[in-house]
């Protein structure tokens, strides 16, 4: 067996692990290879960063897309496998690897790339905080007008019924089991869970908790994320939990909306290693829900103080009689109801 | 929230992701559930001892079956919640929950059981060594011409390509990953993977390196597992490792073998927890190989004695010159040729 590579540096076998399941995502992989190699004429000529460029695929997805220059930068001693995954491509002319973090780097003359491309989402979009990274490079880096890929990432939330937590126990082959699926709650609901739910488990099509320009959003609106939202039920079932999930939009040669590649982690969507995050309510706050029934909560998540690339969540029911609702808003309280009527009435009126 | 059995006792995390798993293990529960609830005539008014309890759900069918009596014995803190689960279904005049490792346990008056079940399979059949109870508690417990739930467990091994660690890295999306390949299977290659393969990876049907007839089966057996075989290859492919994996049968009331219900984790069956085993070979091991190809190899698995639980597993390639061929041998070599068509010669001189 040939260990040279072996012999040369250690990749943490977690860290391996890890990228093979990343490059063996099919939804990543593809939303990546699309949304460069479907607009080559924003990379022709042009100069690139990678930021946390791993085993340099990307990189190497840009130069083959006719970039001129690609800085691929990666922190960890991937950088050394991604040289090789570069060389075996006979790419070397094209991408540069840096075995550095992309706080410590800089190029030669103050130069500066026409496009920043970096595979940054974590688990509910900003677990792992690479994101941070990505704005200081952006910041640093990226001309005037250059473009970010992806340009733009959404994290929803919806409720939901977590079936696997609940309805699962009443009858496993014929036997009750609902004290297993008590405990498997009580031992595991003091954290949200990284798993795939069924897309009918969704009682609502998602509503946004934070929309990012990646072009200009800031380090400071990362520390807080606050939402405080009513929805109303679009389709009855057990309301057991929420489910967080997120989209990337990636820059198209047209400029066009519709000739955007569109990444996403919903439940609707094929399943990626990032599943969805759900937050399992405790019994006591779980209800069947007819369509219609407005939900109101709070959804925070705050950096953690003590590991910023992890945050808090936390999810707080409120009273719906109590919270001011959306306008028009969908439910079936009476007030609700009634505006949305005289709403209609006024748009009638303008026409 | 109740967190009643929360207070009670501790159940570890592992443990209970562990067993949520293979209560979603569809075929698995499926397995146990036919066998038991598909023979209710070896069921009924018997005295059964389910070794290793868990979360009791298999007492619980074998009562539904119309057990006289069934003994639960668990050695974790799972014995409460399956005495709760017991509880949940109405079961406790049946089913006994004992906490207890089963070499501790006795029963009153030296009882003997009709009937032992037990889920004692491991990672390639042995793998947590959980059969040494089982026959620990078949010597004492059972009485003589009683039964045994499952009653067979056969241990296959086939050659196999392995794309996941080499095919799958010579083209992702375009880019030439052998590189990453190549590293995984450098920090991988120290162990064999619990991973599902594809049924048509498989290069040979399978050929038995163990059955074990739980009704008289020794411990001594289980110490030192060693199979040398020369297979010719059924489909012609790369050989890049072998494939090991288990079948259990379950007595059937009829008697009959046709009756019996069988449960599989080979790559053609569906997915199931266990997956299979495989040790993957290391590049210069590796071949492609045409249709009668003959592979010769000994496997030995051998109790690791630091820790009884876990084996070591050792495959080594054998020149298939040196080594005697099965009689007859479907292989490509002269002799194996010659002598098959000889056999045959024989068999249609005794017709």
């Amino acid at each position: 067996m040939n260990s040279q590579v072996d012999e040369q540096y250690f990749v943490d076998y977690e860290d391996l692990e890890i990228h093979e399941l990343m490059l063996k995502d099919r939804p990543r992989q593809e939303a990546y290879h699309n949304a460069i190699l479907k607009n080559k004429q924003l990379f022709k000529d042009k100069v690139i960063l990678d930021v946390g460029a791993g085993t340099g695929i990307l990189s190497a997805f840009c130069a083959k897309a006719g970039a001129k220059r690609v800085y691929a930068v990666e922190a960890s001693n991937l950088a050394k496998l991604a040289l090789n995954v570069i060389e075996e491509n006979g790419l070397s002319e094209v991408v540069k690897v840096i075995h550095s973090r992309v706080e410590d780097f800089s190029l030669p003359d103050d130069e500066k790339v026409d496009i920043i491309v970096s595979e940054w989402m974590g688990f509910y979009l900003l677990h792992e905080g690479m994101l941070d990274s990505v704005i200081f490079a952006r910041n640093k880096f990226l001309k005037d007008g250059g473009l970010m890929f992806p340009t733009s990432a959404t994290l929803y939330v919806a409720p939901c019924s977590v079936p696997s937590r609940y309805q699962y126990w009443d009858n496993v082959d014929g036997i009750k089991m609902n004290t297993f699926g008590e405990m498997l709650r009580n031992v595991k609901s003091h954290k949200p869970e990284i798993t795939q739910i069924d897309a009918d488990c969704l009682l609502h099509e998602g509503t946004v908790v934070s929309w990012f320009n990646l072009e200009t959003v800031t380090l400071e609106e990362l520390d807080n994320i606050n939402l405080q939202e009513v929805v109303a039920i679009q389709k009855s079932g057990n309301h057991q939990g929420f489910c967080l999930w997120f989209d990337c939009g990636f820059p198209s040669s047209s400029g066009k909306f519709e000739d955007m590649t569109i990444f996403s982690t919903s439940p609707k969507a094929p399943e990626t290693h990032w599943k969805q995050c759900i937050i399992v309510l405790p019994p006591n706050a779980c209800e069947a829900m007819e369509e219609n029934t407005p939900i109101a909560f709070k959804l925070s998540m705050q950096r953690n103080p003590n590991d910023v690339r992890k945050y808090n969540l936390e999810m707080e029911m409120l009273d719906s009689d109590d919270v001011e609702h959306p306008l028009p808003c969908n439910c079936f309280m009476t007030k609700c109801i009634l505006t949305k009527a005289h709403l209609q009435t006024m748009d009638t009126d303008d026409e």
